[in-house]
């Protein structure tokens, strides 16, 4: 098969994890006869310092032609105290899941086994965690009408959601708990928002769709005490953006693996994959970087973008191998030898 | 000193804990010579059902009428399922805390030694936390504008602040951090929220009168990650609504003592105490309930409401032999002798 790949490598330690993550592919792509096409675009406060946009129509146009976008990371320092500076990488961000209809993030926790001591909970609470966050990523209070009134002393922002927006979701939800543990639960605030109760009705509506999918309905600020106290008893979770944001930042943590998810935002025409992991400035240029979360993004994306099972778990396994052998970055050296970014991809690549 | 206080059972275990903490209040009275005069008042489902209002004017006159409020919890399971019945325990709540202007949630987490294996997270990531949220109220998404639109096809939700509930909110935080660890952060959103951006300025603007806090600013999904990484950094945290929702659970889960945690809910005029658990319904009635977070209610109620710290600090005393010498409810027995909720508010009234 060929492929064109959208290759957005960002700030920071972007573009290293990238590089290592085009390695791998690569490595893939020759064991099984594939041909990739990588299309290099700005983003970022790298777009920002080159042409004053962090999500330029020039990116976007390559994003539009290719199969799938590989994303790195995107933020830079020079903005972090001042959020409400006019141009800023984040509203790349935003208008890039918008204007690519990248509805649904789909965000999954899993556990490595050598990789539980890292987590600041203990193993019996993580063991077995294997869940999966379907986040609203176009909707809700981020894109909802916001600003000031009386002469800027008062603040807004709407939330705002169709049944719509709600069903594509949910139905994301229903199919992937269909080829997983069949559990679904949907996380929302019925209890105090109107939002919430259109989420709950259309979700409780779809339910004889999927008769074999067990669902539950359960209030964020529940969920966000479950999460630490049995993250292994969920399967997959839907909702909102804002919670979203929250709860898949919660949920990452308590694996012990962040530095390694990755994560896919899809929609019905265009499909992205990233790690969940910032630019890190700190760690820029130092060769220092885990690319694995990045590596395992393209994992998703042959799976998920291309539909190619076998050439994602080929790259699941290098990075298991690479985990049992040690050859790892200083964040998971644990006093034992650590390996450069570009040596770890190497490895990877050699080992596909 | 003599006082008036409104005492609001609610429904399930909240008439049994109350029970105790009453015996307990009653006891620090009569070792320092002062007058209780407790006034019963209905709420919940237990005033659904009597006045079918969850909330009523009666209550509310006997809170306004009153020194302090000692709340139960509300919530019962016949109205669990339907998050959009006419009328629900929690509206009954939203609406108590805006007529009695009570603006300011606060809600400490902190360890007790000999509870810290119940914690889910390993010992090392929660010993000496000690963290106090101010959750605002009374604003935000929870009082904005809702409803539907387009034939109840689209869900509205307005979030909405002034800079003055800002600053009465924030103020509160800096008073507090200055009698503790002088560390305040400001939980927002601003990268995305407008809200969020008002609330950033309004506490950066408030920076320079109180020149000994160092103050932090944190996007909420990062605190959602640092609560449970390094829990132990953190000292006071103000935040918004929804915002404090979620993270005030998901805090209280992590010390490892959800089921000791008191809280106070404080405006202008008046203030109100009460455990963070909820109703438990299937403990109800079983003597088996767990009465320490409300009794420690009674403890803040002493001391922010009457400014009375040794009475304060003789309940906490108490609870703390109670904890170690082992006279406590079955949810803190592990396999020892388990208490009823009457007998451990026996002994600690007998141990004031
Ligand atoms: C950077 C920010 C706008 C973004 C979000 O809130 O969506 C980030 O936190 C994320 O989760 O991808
Ligand atoms: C019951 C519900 C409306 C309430 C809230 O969201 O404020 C509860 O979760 C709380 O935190 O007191």
């Amino acid at each position: 098969m060929k492929f064109n790949i959208a290759l957005l490598a960002g700030d920071g330690i972007g573009p290293e994890v990238i590089e290592q993550a085009v390695k791998v592919s690569d490595a893939v792509a020759k064991k099984f006869g594939h041909e990739i096409t990588w299309k290099p675009a700005l983003t970022g406060a790298a777009a920002i310092d080159a042409v004053g946009e962090p999500y330029p129509d020039a990116t976007h146009e390559i994003c539009l032609a290719s199969d799938a976008v590989l994303f790195g990371a995107i933020g830079h320092p020079k903005y972090d105290n001042d959020p409400s500076a006019p141009v800023r990488p984040e509203q790349g961000l935003l208008k890039m899941r918008k204007k690519l209809g990248l509805f649904a993030n789909v965000r999954p926790t899993f556990t490595f086994p050598s990789l539980l001591e890292k987590s600041p909970l203990k193993r019996e609470r993580i063991e077995g965690t294997d869940l999966v966050f379907l986040r609203e990523l176009t909707g809700g209070i981020y894109f909802g009408e916001k600003g000031r009134r009386d002469g800027g002393e008062t603040a807004f922002d709407n939330c705002v959601y169709t049944r719509e927006e709600v069903q594509r979701l949910a139905k994301k939800g229903f199919e992937l708990a269909m080829t997983r543990g069949k559990k679904l639960c949907c996380v929302d605030k019925a209890n105090v928002l109107e939002t919430s109760r259109l989420w709950r009705e259309t979700v409780q509506a779809m339910e004889k769709d999927y008769p074999e999918v067990t669902v539950s309905y359960e209030f964020v600020d529940a969920v966000a005490m479950r999460l630490v106290q049995w993250p292994n008893s969920y399967d997959v979770l839907i909702t909102e953006n804002l919670f979203g944001d929250i709860l898949t930042d919660e949920a990452s943590v308590i694996s012990g693996s962040m530095g390694l998810m990755p994560s896919a935002s899809v929609g019905t025409d265009n499909q992205l994959f990233e790690p969940i992991h910032g630019s890190y400035p700190q760690a820029t240029g130092k060769n220092i970087a885990n690319p694995m979360a990045t590596v395992l993004s393209a994992a998703m994306m042959f799976e998920m973008a291309f539909g190619l099972q076998e050439e994602g778990a080929v790259i699941r396994d290098a990075v298991n191998k690479a985990l049992a052998e040690g050859i790892v970055t200083e964040d998971l050296a644990d006093g034992g030898k650590a390996y450069g970014t570009k040596e770890v991809g190497d490895w990877l690549a050699a080992n596909i």
